[in-house]
């Protein structure tokens, strides 16, 4: 599966924690707490769901003091219930409750985030769609609630603005029409770049399957118009649905035969999973 | 009203783009829209909320491209229906529809912030009451989402472990007792720290009230426990309901006598309020 | 003790290794010493003081190159004579020569505010009343010097402009009078964030006690004048002497009956503690 | 004169901002001073010194709130007595609030460096010796402090360890000779980078002389032992005597001949500059 | 054409002029220019070639001195000859000599890679073949150097490794088989992802075309054996070639039929190009 | 040898593999790759030349997964044939896919220049005169270009315009004279600072002679000219030839008997070396 570099993680959850320490650090634990007390927590998921953000929640705490050992018992993108105890940190007592919460947002967000996710492709598995993510995602984590997407069996659209094109009605006005916009597209990105093209209507969809793209995004289409669509693309290009999908409304628009259903629900409204830790007695 | 420093805002949103331009910048629009083509865009509500987010917004257009114009007509914290427009945003195409994405995550994930605290804090108006956020918040978006809170009308907690105290079940067991936790940290902490104390139970209250602090936490107390610490408590500290409350469950708590409910939801789960741009014809 | 977390220490340190070693490194070390060469050295006290930043030395030296290793035989806080041996470090020679001047200079400056405010702290322990500092600090170094206020026995006002609320007289004058801008105040700010006002006369004084507050900031006055407020609030909120105050003042002003003295000179003005390195024989 | 470029200046301001500023912003501010008021203030000096550091007030009020207009009737370099107006600053009230602490605080920490540069340079200007600065720097600050040495009237010794070669006790002690440590010194480094060698007696002396250097490092020697140090040059290197010294024994020192005497108590030492706001009325 | 978003472009002209600056900033012209002289310059270039960095040169003098004003008579992607004047920049002598070796060592980088790629374009325009860059290029440059091939007619390859699949040798080895290599690859990625294969032989390429890919890289073939390839390929997938191509061996690659050469030297090896500034009299 | 301090080092390599992961990571190696497999490989020279940058390299591999192990068999400066194993690492096989382009980039890069300068070096050494670099970099990599030519056995010239000063012709035409501007530079630096003067003709040069510097850029002048110059100096100051040198017309201007040669194209134009990977069958 893919992995999260790092290097790439490590700013995110160094910034977090200078977020929460402030200037002048965990009050609380160091005037409470003796320097020398070690202890230990089981990290347990208090609800259902599916686990993302283990390697964040291990640096959060190796970040807050090196000693701190974590390990994991479920890894990411695997399935826990009410009770799982999804992994343990051990080491110095202050450690431990200094990083606790900002490794249980991580955790909590992402494993919300894969919940979701795993919540739609759980109702869509009996259709030959996957879902996908979209860029309405939270500012500075795009990266990471994608990651937590692949954790809960979605596919990930792209990253941003730079690795695909994705030609919406705007370019299309500019353009003057969808053949003239998906010609100025081709005549200026690489030979590793995909087209995608936004239709809201049959009639868009005929034009765009005459020029040609890599897939086409049926924007705001009932199921019954996205089946129509799916027989006229017969197969030519990738077909997939948008357009404020929510995990009601999924199943009915999978159903209509498209590839993929992106849906922004999934890194924009997610909810987050409960999980807490226990302190084991010493 | 609280505002944000712009120094502080700046390198959030500076990062957010980066994230989204990526190394090649917007592939599409750079395809398709001419340099010099200039545009007008209404931001638009597209249902009823509360408004936050509206800085950051101006700020994702101006560091995209420094000719796009913004202007607001609706402030934060204020209301919007359904079709109300927020604010406008003017200039060179190419920067309006590369700056979008970025301005629409801010301001719908922090409007949904504000609109999922104004709906608690109207629900529990007619109580003595306020709401108020936690550090349950999305690693690196602390400080937004606590001025969020505050446009949707709720109060905010402490930003973080370093200004003020929170004593919770792990510090009492370390110390051995409530006493002598509030002992350890009256002890070590300036004249300027506040100290609140987490109990779950009534005899728990008793011993803090005996020692004395500035606040307490009721932890997961129902409305009935509550109204009984209420009473213990008789003005001589700040009292707080914790533990799970979502806007189901915030009415009754509210109305068992408590100055503050404090609700991880506001930042952990609340959903993003829906805000589009409508572009305007040249 | 109050920790100074190493995740807020580490970039600090590392900025002032970069400042030192600039684009080229240690020219005369590179030079001369041989790579292999290994050495130790003492951290000796040249004069009486009180240690502080112990942490900021081991940094400096493990970032320079990560096998010298460093041991404090007198931890932060500990008073030291001429010739005391605070620590050691030993390692590869180009690593501890490298290093010495900016682990000096950490420790030396920090030693220098934990000395000076153990110095007022020693005067004034016969009173009732504790040293404190202020936010005149050399910018870049305001947690590090807050640290060492502690190391020397002093206690920490605000760190910032946000962990409390300081109104002094331009906040007075916009808000017209004193009981108006701490109703403004109050009805601002969270259940954790306390309220100190200064005041410079006793009738400003009888207007703050009506009001209500967690502290007074008593501005410029005078031994007699400060027993006459110390009288005035008679224990209803903090008092706190501040305006100019020196090693030579602080004595007289404690008597006075205070509970705090904040002087600024603590970290704008005390002088560094002399603390150099022998290098032990091979 | 020299100048110090912007793009540097800016960082290290806006960091010191961000630490006084903090997650929530000036609170008490915000709370009680209207968005739309204005103001003025003058920058007044409360004692007698040498300016530096008006370029970093600017910016501190600049970066708070872009509308706030600086201007300075004493240029860095400057001597003020008690009262004169250094400056002016002018906008809303807010910003001249939220920064003046950031303002002064650079203002008085680098017109007190200058100001006790002056106070030696003023002292020694019958002789031929110029005060030079050292590596004695407060962390983080080094190119700023080195400015105001500049500003008052001293002479900037070497910024790090990558600019020039100071060989001392120990570099020699790992060669094996003063001749050695030249030697390799000589082989290794650019034809733009002098060499200044530490001596502590005049047998040294005579080998540096023998092999030849830019400069010798007097350390620690007595005005008589100086006076014969410089008979010995005769003009062949620069001199510079160091060693511990301060405002008192700096005359006597500089009356032996040397060239330039290097004072780490410029940089280490020296108290702040008494600098306040006086606000005009509206 | 593709542009590069300020904001990416800035932090690397900042940082490299902080690299020039060092802590002293520019002390040659700090000495001797003074600061109200006022000049004018024109930037020319010194043999022919294609324009790439004109925006980073602007960012450079713009950095150092706002008040430096530049313009451009040739955009990037347009051709020079020895002489002609690229554009100019006026305003503060001491900004325009302290920005001036950031600023052409930009232009000349940048415009060196344009220059090379328009040589491989031109040898090649009467193929079907393009000139493609790689990921070879120098670290920190790479957006800057891709930019500027596409300034000199090029195309590019992929960003990095997340843009797009490449599947090399070693992938192929650990698989088993190219077939299995490209089915695990294509269950991994997004819809939005292109996939790309190296082969070294014609049986690998065939074994590629039963299973399909976007693209293949025929790897270290000479020309006889890559129109074979092509021949085989037929058009179903893109055709590229690579492999140590240099100006003297890339037209008969070319002319074996493949749609893309992709070319290591263009970014790892190309010469700068030859530009200076002329000062024009006041 | 001269060191590169490893806190300059890797912040440098960290960003270059940022810019190759992007927000996704190795898209191909996670896809196919299994997340256990391990492998070695053997760092190859494809051609002769010197090293640089193994160093570089070496953190390359571990910040991508700190697992890899990496160890040289030649050393900074060795000199290689093609063939030659350089170095070897070993680990996980994802870590050392995701790494190659990266390490290998600045091996090739670093040991270009090297091998560069060391071509030079080799064709003067007959003569009296070293090659030096100049401030003609590529942009953020000054540092470690400048050390790849130590490597190579070129000496450095100034690493910016803080470390020495150096007189150009347009700081003689503000200043009016060479005379008055050598007098202004001297006036303001400080004793360690070192100043050289560019002059074209030998009138400029006798000018110099009569008011002295350190060192003398004798700009654009040919052999005959240059011997003559050297002459008129005798060794009264460093000698250093500049202006448009390249391999070929290096030999005859070392050959007039200047101190120096500094060359440009060193590190503006030095094309990489050839170094590759061989994956050693595990």
């Amino acid at each position: 599966m893919r992995t999260l570099p790092d290097i790439a993680i490590e700013p995110i959850v160094r910034a977090a924690l200078l977020e929460d320490l402030g200037r002048a650090g965990d009050l609380t634990t160091d005037a409470i707490i003796p320097a020398g007390q070690t202890g230990e927590v089981a990290i347990v998921a208090r609800e259902a769901g599916v686990v993302a953000g283990a390697q964040c929640a291990a640096w959060a705490w190796k970040l807050v003091d090196e000693r701190v050992q974590t390990s994991f018992e479920v890894a990411d993108g695997g399935r826990v219930a009410p009770g799982t105890v999804i992994g343990r940190a051990a080491g110095p007592m202050r450690g431990l409750l200094t990083g606790e919460r900002v490794a249980l947002n991580f955790l909590g967000q992402l494993s919300g985030v894969a919940t979701g996710t795993a919540r739609i492709a759980d109702a869509i598995a009996h259709t030959n769609a996957h879902v996908a993510d979209t860029r309405k995602t939270v500012p500075g984590l795009r990266a990471l609630q994608k990651y937590a997407v692949a954790c809960g069996g979605g596919q990930n659209h792209r990253f941003g603005l730079d690795d695909a094109v994705l030609i919406k009605d705007n370019h299309v006005a500019a353009a003057g029409s969808i053949t003239e916009a998906v010609r100025r597209a081709k005549a200026a990105v690489g030979h590793l770049v995909k087209i995608e093209v936004e239709v809201d209507t049959l009639d868009q969809l005929r034009e765009l399957l005459a020029v040609g793209a890599d897939a086409v995004l049926l924007d705001n289409m009932g199921p019954a118009q996205l089946a129509e669509a799916v027989a006229l693309v017969d197969g030519r290009m990738v077909t997939e649905a948008s357009g404020r999908i929510t995990p009601d409304t999924a199943v009915a628009i999978a159903e209509a035969g498209v590839d993929l259903i992106s849906v922004g629900w999934l890194t924009h409204s997610a909810r987050v999973l409960d999980v807490g830790l226990d302190f084991v007695a010493a």
